[in-house]
């Protein structure tokens, strides 16, 4: 099933349920008011959320969706947690950064703990204080978890897995060198991130679930014209219960946590890029400068993915860097 | 006033207001049911728990409070971000790992985000899974802010402030160079955060509260013998207002966000320490090699702040380390 959260007022929204087509809605408030209380019980709802959307998806009900409309699924969140599973992106960002890869790139995965009190929606804009500070898109994959006890291992994650979604993990590039050399991690280099309009479950994924990792490709767009579609799947080096069992290592998790896969990468050069840096990288290792400028207002993001029937599994992220 | 949270089974427990004694407690869910649910609506709760609170001051009614049943007084929240104001610490403990403070040591505070979703209560156990991890106490002084607008300066930052808590920011000691090496910050280094049974408003704290800054001694002891009791106040290079601005530089965030100090530290030598590391530090200093050892099961943390009539002004946090 799909799920979603509309503006009412409210900080959290109102849970609706969506047509696969994702043009249509049910409101899901008599099940539970927010997604978040869907996910704190989700014992006693699921069942129930699944079978409102069936019934919206046989009978050609419910009420046409009002995009505009749309909050992040999850507007605030306890936590956010973004890992960097894609080894392709952690090469090329720190190449062009002039930093060495973690000598445990491959055995231990990178994470850093976002900010989750303000996410932003699908098509909020995204008012760009100063395009000195290098503003950049990162088009992820990240998965929503039910409750997580310290210590659970990457074996038992699947269960822990409750829905997934895109994400557009905002980064000032030119924030982050000095961030990360006070040793403390990016803080204010990650303003707030976006996500797709639709949170969905895993077996509304199919085939392309497996293995913990989500093997589609992901089509990102800057101003109308493509520029990169890498496959999710591929080069993800840590899986989402890898990357779960990590950050359990020494911790419980609530429901609701988001848990982000980092920047979709691919060796395939050909495939594009889900983020600037890395095209920036590429450029530099050609040509010894980038080309390719950060982010200034009236640029527009599109973040989306298609299923095997060519429409929009999550929605699109669409989003205008705008002058605040 | 002073607040606190109750458990009844549900995950954000019930909201109480206690006396100013600590001993005696009132509900409040009539205005509230979770202290997150009043600081999403603060300009219509506060004046009512307030009044509350006066009503349970001024008719010594209301029930004993089991302080037993004491939750964090948010025992998940949105975000937990926490600084690193007190200079001396983070001098002191950076030498003590052969790590050199950041140029910017002095003119831009160091914050990092923390787990924010299974927050501990103050009396709640410390499973400790291996002693090789280097498990430390940190004693600290923290905020819960209400909604705060990006580019919010520290002139402005005072009416951001909602309460003041005591946290015991809990650390692998240990885990941390390997991590912090990897250039993404804390993560399997940190813990559950555990927090003080009370969370009151700044003007229960008088002349203590003044200029961002909570001027009182911070007690904490070790297996009953007092550790250290530096002041608050003192050496807190960054004030909360200057916290606020810098993590407020490049996003949103909600009400309910916590904000944390960093460990409490004094030049003063005399006036001791607010977590092992720096106790090692300068042993490590003095003698050429630390002392003393990082907790293991059995050992047991308060940390307390009192006030000028002798009574804990947040209760007391006493957690004992235990195999898990």
């Amino acid at each position: 099933m799909k799920l979603a959260t509309l503006a009412d007022g409210s900080r959290d929204g109102r849970l609706v349920v969506v047509n696969r087509a994702g043009d249509r809605q049910l409101p899901a408030h008599e099940i539970a008011p927010t997604l978040q209380r869907a996910l704190d019980d989700w014992g006693r709802c699921a069942p129930r959320l699944h079978s409102l959307a069936a019934s919206l998806q046989a009978e050609a009900s419910g009420q046409a969706l009002d995009s505009e409309r749309l909050l992040a699924p999850l507007p605030r969140a306890y936590e956010w947690v973004d890992g960097s599973a894609y080894l392709n992106h952690i090469r090329l960002v720190r190449r062009a950064r002039g930093a060495e890869p973690p000598a445990t790139l491959e055995t231990e995965p990178l994470v850093y703990q976002g900010g989750s009190g303000a996410l932003l929606g699908p098509t909020a804009p995204f008012p760009l204080p100063d395009p000195e500070w290098g503003l950049d898109f990162e088009a992820e994959v990240c998965v929503v978890l039910g409750d997580v006890r310290r210590g659970t291992s990457a074996r038992s994650a699947d269960s822990a897995i409750r829905l997934v979604m895109l994400a557009n993990d905002w980064s000032y590039r030119n924030l982050i060198p000095a961030e990360v050399s006070k040793g403390f991690g990016f803080f204010n280099s990650k303003p707030a991130t976006a996500f797709s309009p639709f949170a969905v479950t895993p077996d509304e994924l199919g085939a392309s679930w497996r293995d913990g990792r989500l093997h589609r490709p992901l089509q990102c767009q800057l101003n109308g014209q493509r520029i990169g579609e890498p496959d999710a799947g591929a080069g993800m080096h840590f899986s989402f219960y890898d990357l779960l069992a990590h950050i359990a290592r020494t911790r419980d998790f609530c429901a609701g946590t988001i848990l982000g896969g980092g920047t979709v990468s691919n060796a395939d050069e050909r495939v594009g890029v889900a983020c600037l840096a890395e095209l920036r990288s590429l450029e530099t290792l050609a040509r010894g400068a980038p080309e390719t400028r950060f982010l200034r207002a009236g640029d527009r993001v599109k973040i989306d993915m298609l299923g095997d029937d060519g429409r929009s599994i999550f929605g699109a992220i669409e989003q205008e860097v705008t002058t605040p």
